[in-house]
């Protein structure tokens, strides 16, 4: 177990391997014999673990939550006497067991072989990690999108773990997501570096996944507010397209820059591995209609009045479905043009309201005050949808 | 020139060479030594030209328009007594020329050396043409989507030819839909089968294509009907996504589908350069700003309240930047969940204020006679956004 450790952030980081008494089961049927995963703490564990919160990251994020959601540990959580663990996921590509890891039973990379994994598998394998750790309670399970998903599955699954869920711009993927994600996949294996995903001796599908993430970039934003950033200019760092037949618009080449960054950093494979993992997630399949039904946590649900990919109005919906299974289920909205994305580009308008919820601090200020219901977030963020 | 003579759409097909005199200058600079346009006719011309109008295609259209658009003709037109015109762009894939054409300068095919076509060299071409067939006046200039900018760019650039324009789902395309059209050109490029556009000794870039046009499709209708339709059910046709890797999203089987379809019936390098013709239409650049205070005729434009690739609300706009350059222009918009495919979808939707503005009928029946400015519209298609 490597570690290390930051002053400010009163970070550990480490590997568990869960599979040293027997291997890991899947949800799809098959095993995998080893899996390790890899995870951030800040802050340490009482020896009850009643001070212990679980991040979820989202679908490209990490363990390392000090580096995406940077005001979540800032001001979310007192790092002095509150704990937070964050995991990679299987299948992802920063640490944990993924494609690009070594299958034991072969010797070699798993590549294309590696099997595909569900958010279900992420919640049970991070449950036996947690008790290596010696932690078996989670005060407040919280998540954007993806990691949204895991944590209300943590609730189902495990539902006397967990006190607390918030989900941020979640409910389980629509049509629309659904097929964005089979185009992205598409490109990805368009590209003939790909090669069913056995690439890892040679450059990999590096435009295929960069033009993934620019189909993705698309949804994460507005049309508002790719209006308004670049419009119809030129690229600002480039040719414009009515010069030469290779020119640019300024989108294409923001959207260019965004798939070139994310080459760099993310694994094709794992990108993979994890929107489908989107997509397959619902737990009322996996527990016949009566998920919601399990769950113990009170949960927040946040919508995003532009968000395209998980509509504000579903997930409205959504919170409706689970209080009529008896949940106690809180709905809001905030508006704002930065569409999914807001959670991070935003975090201003989700901190009084999560802060709040979290039930560290005390209550709110005088304008939140005489409120409820998402009326504070009303006042502070604009028009709740 | 071809002709053939379908009785009840009084159709008459041909093509026009407009470089029998003279090559055609491309505004890109470039120019092509022959061009033909393959154009459909529907009805006869008057001596005086009064009775012709012109349909211009959408992106994926053709000049046949009772192909792709039946109610226009049988409910807005009377072909005894009124002609319609429509050409197959340049560029495109329906027999004017094109990529696939022979180069008369080589004699071999162009293929990826065609040159960047836009929607003023096919307004001009148009022209040319229209005066070979000895027609001098449009009365009514009309086309959804890309056939908008077309009909737009028409009353802009022969101003004194043309009566009335209609364009429906129309403004200059916006930063998500340029995005969304460089990732679909990405998509193609990435296809190992396209071979720079010189794909025409192969099976060309069908995938690609496929993909780049379900890219698109997702933009055509809203993400509510795609929930209403495919929601998260499994491939009606296929394997369920969680019994097999390898399973399908019902959404993701119709996306292939229409991938499929497509590639069959359109060629690639057609695709993109319509695509880059709708991106680099700007009639303001073309005409220093002073594009609007050119136009005579009088504007229809239609919104449709759940496009997502021309919104509603940028429509809106459009027609006050018009307006407040002087031009008579009327905006009206539709309440449909058919997104910018609307046109095509409800056509009952539009026929009563299409006749309407076309003139050619008695005044509408009794819910429209007391209302302008849209009311009409309202009461018959709901609410207008």
């Amino acid at each position: 177990m490597a570690i290390e450790i930051k002053n400010r952030l009163h970070l550990t980081q480490g590997t568990v391997d869960i599979t040293r008494t027997a291997p890991f089961a899947l949800e799809i049927g098959r095993t995998l014999p080893k899996v390790e995963l890899r995870y951030a703490m800040y802050g340490e564990p009482d020896a009850d673990c009643s001070n212990v919160s679980l991040v979820c990251h989202a679908l490209s994020g990490s363990s390392r939550v000090d580096q995406w959601w940077p005001e979540l540990l800032e001001t979310i959580f007192d790092l002095e006497r509150e704990c937070v663990v964050c995991f990679n996921v299987i299948g992802g590509c920063y640490g944990s067991t993924s494609a690009a890891s070594i299958n034991p039973e072969t010797g070699r990379v798993y590549g294309g072989q590696f099997p595909q994994v569900t958010v279900r598998d992420w919640v049970r394998a991070e449950k036996l990690a947690l008790e290596e750790l010696g932690i078996t309670h989670i005060r407040t399970a919280i998540g954007p999108s993806l990691g949204g998903m895991q944590a209300l599955q943590w609730a189902v699954e495990y539902p006397e773990w967990v006190e607390k869920v918030i989900a941020m711009g979640t409910t389980p993927l629509n049509a629309l997501g659904i097929g964005l994600n089979h185009l992205q996949r598409e490109a990805i294996r368009l590209d003939p570096e790909f090669h069913g995903g056995d690439y890892y001796d040679g450059p990999g599908p590096r435009t295929g996944l960069a033009t993934a993430r620019g189909i993705a970039m698309t949804t994460y934003k507005s049309s508002e507010l790719f209006h308004a950033r670049h419009g119809r200019h030129p690229d600002r760092k480039g040719t414009a397209p009515w010069q030469r037949e290779s020119g640019r618009f300024d989108i294409a080449g923001y959207l260019d820059y965004q798939g070139k960054i994310f080459w760099q950093r993310f694994d094709a494979n794992a990108y993979l591995a994890v929107i489908r993992a989107m997509d397959l997630w619902d737990p009322q399949r996996d527990w016949q209609g009566e998920a919601w039904q399990r769950v113990q946590a009170k949960v927040l649900l946040f919508g995003i009045s532009s968000d395209v990919l998980f509509p504000d109005a579903e997930v409205k919906c959504f919170a409706e479905e689970l209080r009529s299974a008896g949940v106690d289920c809180r709905y809001e909205s905030i508006e704002s043009a930065h569409g999914h994305d807001s959670f991070l580009a935003e975090p201003d308008k989700l901190v009084h309201l999560l802060r709040e919820f979290v039930g560290w601090e005390a209550p709110l200020g005088a304008s939140f005050r005489n409120s409820s219901g998402g009326e504070g977030l009303k006042q502070a963020g604009g028009n709740v949808a």
